[in-house]
């Protein structure tokens, strides 16, 4: 089956302690775009500027991904610069140019109405809003945002968590958005408004699933203990990739189909953290990514 | 098979966000023995001062725990009293008063001489490697330490994790120990320096085990999602009360039985921040415990 993605395609500038790039592709719909391309078919709506070349398109195209809903603007591509620290849970944002990013109101394409999934990747929860309301056939929509909406744009974002099945955010953004320290509190507070599953990211800890439906208990992944994270940019995105992508490849979507899916999203991430950029997923296959899977398992399972 | 386990009996004065108690019965050895009592049995080496009443001792009794060597010395207990604000990983200490534990020197009883196991919890590893050599002949050694030995007695620290086959620590205390903010790193290091295996405890992320032996990948114990954390105080005793006296309470130590250890450390933790002090044990039946397990396997096993 066939997933929609609408986000950012960007040029990222990353410093961290393993080395730095200056210019490399990025964005949230790129990096689920990669992450998801493993498992299913992949449309992506989002705008480039007119430095976008025919060699950044191709590290999608490459992977299968279907970008006839790239829209092309006059200006230049979203240039994001950030660094890490020794913390490589938290980038310092150094600069963010938004260029054509700023005036983007994405429009889904008449061939991509039809996406059986859709993933509203991190942006102005307005626009999530809107392309929630033009894809309403999709059977599932995933979503992802983050602190400068919850706090910005709160009411807007109240608004579009209604149209979300499946929330995808880090710990903090769980606290946050749910006005809480505790996790389960916060999920309870989060899943009362909106979402029937909580997804928190816990970084290298993993992440646990929250449920809205009575009586059905959390679930936690495990991450993999990696002794050098090269380049933490777009893990989170390459989780949501892999989990709802995973999904999206099944026939159905059951309880174990779920579980599956927080192991897949957990092995993406890992993969994307072991190199720059979208670098790892240019020669990856679907081979290592399920020995890896087995490995998750084989890290967290008892006999 | 038993464990003899030699560390602090203490009272604490706690106050969380949940509510406040001025003084209930805490130390790393309670901790530790009322978790491992549920599996083994359990031999203790601490010191207390004239106001420890028979009510306090019943505590350890009545669950079996075999407190013959608990010396006793004229002065107070032992005493801390510690605050959680909304971080629950971390207390903020309000005073110390180390009283007849300051210059607690211990000596095992000769009833204890042939105990199978033996756990040093978190005291002066200058203390710890005495007791190691009066406690040749213990098969198995786990151990505790704490980031004011690892900054202030760093020498003898060395010396003491040469004898130590099993060592539990939490994250910052791993980060300090290795030397580098990448927990796999760390434990590398540690691991070049003495134990066979570390254990990091994540907090309400679960725990790692990391192993020498060349070719042996991590295992990962969740924890579980707990809506009201009340107090914190001796979850990481308990978890190590429960990996090792589920270790001792086996009749050999392999790849699984560590696994299930690693779990049953958890369930444990979880039972102990369920109330303040050592409450929760006081009524708790092996029943409820095992039936933590098989949510631990459910919460985090796909089928």
């Amino acid at each position: 089956m066939s997933i929609l993605v609408v986000g950012s395609v960007a040029f990222d500038g990353i410093k961290t302690p393993s080395g730095k790039v200056d210019r490399c592709l990025g964005g949230s719909a790129t990096y689920f775009s990669l992450a998801a391309s493993f498992f299913t078919d992949v449309r992506v709506v989002a705008v480039v500027g007119d430095d976008f070349t025919a060699e950044d398109e191709a590290v999608m195209v490459k992977r299968g991904v279907d970008i006839s809903g790239l829209q092309r603007a006059k200006g230049k591509t979203f240039f994001w610069r950030g660094e890490y620290g020794e913390n490589m849970n938290e980038a310092k944002t150094l600069s963010t140019d938004l260029n054509v990013f700023e005036t983007f109101n994405p429009q889904i394409p008449p061939q991509y109405l039809d996406s059986d999934y859709l993933f509203l990747a991190n942006i102005d929860p307005v626009l999530q809003s809107s392309v929630r309301k033009q894809m309403s056939k999709a059977q599932l929509v995933g979503g992802d945002t983050m602190n400068y909406w919850i706090t910005g744009k709160a009411a807007e974002l109240a608004e579009t968590l209604k149209g979300i099945d499946v929330l995808l955010i880090n710990d903090n953004e769980a606290r946050m958005l749910g006005k809480t320290s505790s996790l389960p509190r916060a999920a309870q507070k989060i899943l009362a408004h909106g979402p029937r599953v909580l997804v928190i990211k816990h970084g290298e800890y993993g992440a646990t699933a929250f449920f809205k439906e009575a009586g059905l208990h959390p679930f936690r992944a495990p991450a993999l203990p990696i002794e050098e994270v090269v380049d933490p940019t777009g893990a989170g995105d390459c989780f949501a990739g892999g989990f709802m992508g995973y999904i999206a490849g099944q026939t159905e979507l059951n309880r174990e189909v779920f579980k599956r899916a927080m192991f897949y999203g957990g092995v993406m991430g890992s993969f994307a953290v072991e190199q720059f950029g979208t670098q790892r997923f240019s020669d990856l296959s679907r081979g290592e990514i399920d020995a890896r899977f087995e490995l998750f398992r084989e890290l967290s399972h008892l006999d």
